[in-house]
């Protein structure tokens, strides 16, 4: 799909999803894909081999766990998760979010299961 | 310069710029960077011809021409400038914004002039 030739509200985009953890593509520039999620709870650890994750939030907070550390990213807030390093995302209330990463990124990496995502797919 | 390892809250980091047009990276994806500006008045006309360029407006809004057409970008709206496609940045009012688009690129795209900034300069 062609990027959109509109602007796009990322916060009205993401707060509409249906469902939670389940990413979708709202803007493309080259390879890279901006995709809205609405998060609540617990994701499942995982990681990305072949390319750091970043995180824009858009509303609430998100919490991203490290082995042994965690980070608190507050609305407005940006942090990239370094490739290859393991982490699980949570949000004690509800938080919306940008992911930036290059097309074909699955939201579990490697450890696949029933939070698994299609990928490119387009709100 | 690595990814910083806390969060990073683009409008605060945008909003001290000491200098209006001056992109600085605040975080990196990859070779993905993410730039914040400071906007206001009229930039040059260029285009970028090896990549899209996105824009993400974090307060206030700014006004892309391109040839015959324009889109106004509000607070919370991205839009993505296709590579090769001529476009001129405006904002009436003083914006802040983030660009997205790969390491290296020049502001002034194939212009040049006194409003190209340095590339690579982090806040």
């Amino acid at each position: 799909m062609a990027a959109p030739s509109v602007p796009v509200n990322l916060l009205e985009k993401a707060s509409a999803l249906a469902e939670l953890w389940s990413p979708r593509v709202a803007a493309q520039m080259n390879e890279i894909q901006f995709k809205v999620v609405r998060l609540k709870g617990d994701f499942v650890w995982h990681q990305h081999d072949d390319t750091d994750e970043a995180f824009l939030v858009l509303s609430g907070s998100m919490i991203i766990e490290f082995r042994g550390r965690s980070v608190t990213v507050n609305e407005g807030e940006m942090f990239v998760v370094p490739r290859g390093k393991e982490h699980m995302t949570r949000a004690e209330a509800e938080c919306c979010a940008l992911i930036i990463e290059p097309a074909g990124v699955v939201n579990t990496g490697q450890a696949g299961g029933p939070l698994t995502a299609p990928v490119d797919q387009w709100v």
